[in-house]
């Protein structure tokens, strides 16, 4: 996962990795004045793409940057192609900027937006094999956490610290409240019923959190939609994470809270992951 | 102002400002994941000089950036010399990033700090010419306003608001108290007494704030430093804003309550507005 991909697209231009590069007045770098998305492509086709373009095009709404992602499927394809990883289970990553201009905060009358695409093989791991664990840490991020934004450095310092921690993620606690983690979002089992922070500007609406709740609605388990108070973790019985690469993953320990120990993970967490690993075989089948 | 300037200095190197590029690894575009100064060049020196190089090391330090700052004055001469702006007021831009790397939120172990300088030509106009006015909006950055972030979308956003609606800046409203514009500081003055808020979390400490500090200690003017409730802004008699580039400017006018019609700006504004220009003044001569 930690190597640069073989070949990055800027705009229309596919160039080599290593001499990928923007200008330094692109808004993106000036500013942190931009969205993006991350996708898994397998069997010839995004996982769940609608519903990431949705928020792609959300983004880009609530931020005012202006594009038409009509085109943009069809450069993924050129990407895949030109990286040479065709009919392989693949990560996207796209960003878009605000554009290039000369330094001011307002939006610049004439930028274009910059659209940068690249494309890494990506061996997903089984489900069941991720054993984690995560800090609470106070919600230090703005509040419009629904944004996809690329001005990521209350995350960055945060998943930072949980890192320190011998952690893989931090959950974040406004009011005490527990929103999300620093790239994921957190689900809670408490007697079989399923809580996770509804999706208002204080977290990001994760694809993957929505497929986790189809597939909640398909096994009959009733979900909530409420942050639970961070001072309830003791009275809760399962604690998973959700996310593109973070997939459905099951939580040890938040805290000094202890889940589960060896392998007893909850039932609730493996009847869901059992569920998401079918839906991506489904979504395998149908494209063959 | 918006004009590109000649030359850019990334790391070590003098670039034209059209070739002047970056990664798209780089961490300041994929995360925002920077910080940054802004400094007045005249008279062959910054104008308080040590106290932005105090703040920059405190950003380095909060963000966890590690780089030596000792070098960067003579880096400052090099770019002025470069760009033909010796003996000229200039604006030195400043940006540091965490580096180049693969994409992951936690820090990179071997990455280098990217270091971004230019200068550009700078006028500054006459302190008394400045007829402003002003929003309140409610705060929706991070709770980290004392770093100088690059992760400035929130600020984007909010200044782009304040201009559509013909204003210059957007004061920030966090739990009902002013704190700070999107790119300056605001202070009030009510029955000769002056307010600005606290140099806490919720706002970046100025540098020309905290020279007006010194400003009004010397006038003998009582200072509160207190956040004044947004409902309270019809029982003040001024309002002004400091920053790098923003100097000391009157407020006419903030939402619907306007503060002086014509020139009839507050006296105390006018008397710190002198005092500022004096301290440039002498801050030219003291380097002939």
């Amino acid at each position: 996962m930690l190597s640069y991909p073989e070949k990055v697209m800027i705009n229309d231009e596919i160039i080599d990795s290593e001499n990928a590069k923007i200008s330094v007045f692109d808004r993106g770098f000036l500013f942190g004045d931009g969205i993006y998305e991350v996708m898994l492509h397998m069997g010839n086709q995004l996982l769940l793409g609608e519903e990431h373009f949705q928020r792609l095009n959300a983004s880009l709404i609530k931020t005012g940057i202006e594009m038409d992602t009509a085109s943009i499927p069809g450069k993924i394809d050129r990407i895949i192609e030109a990286a040479g990883l065709q009919g392989q289970e693949c990560l996207i990553y796209l960003q878009v900027t605000r554009g290039i201009a000369p330094r001011t905060h307002t939006f610049p009358v004439e930028a274009t937006p910059t659209l940068m695409i690249y494309a890494l093989p990506y061996q997903i791991p089984p489900i069941e094999e991720r054993d984690l664990q995560a800090i609470t840490t106070p919600e230090i991020r703005w509040s419009h956490c629904d944004i996809k934004t690329t001005a990521l450095q209350g995350n960055v310092l945060s998943k930072e610290q949980a890192k320190q921690q011998g952690c893989f993620e931090a959950l974040f606690v406004r009011e005490g409240i527990i929103t999300e983690g620093s790239h994921s979002n957190v689900f809670f089992v408490r007697n079989n019923v399923v809580y996770t922070h509804p999706a208002n500007n204080f977290i990001l609406n994760g694809i993957t959190r929505l497929a986790v709740l189809d597939i909640c609605h398909e096994l009959g388990l009733t979900v909530i939609e409420e942050g639970i108070p961070a001072s309830t973790l003791p009275s809760m019985d399962e604690a998973f994470l959700t996310g593109t690469t973070t997939q459905v993953a099951a939580l040890r320990k938040i805290d000094e809270h202890v889940f589960y120990k060896g392998d007893s993970k909850g039932t609730v967490t493996r009847k869901i992951q059992e569920a998401f690993s079918q839906l991506k075989t489904r979504s395998l089948e149908v494209s063959v």
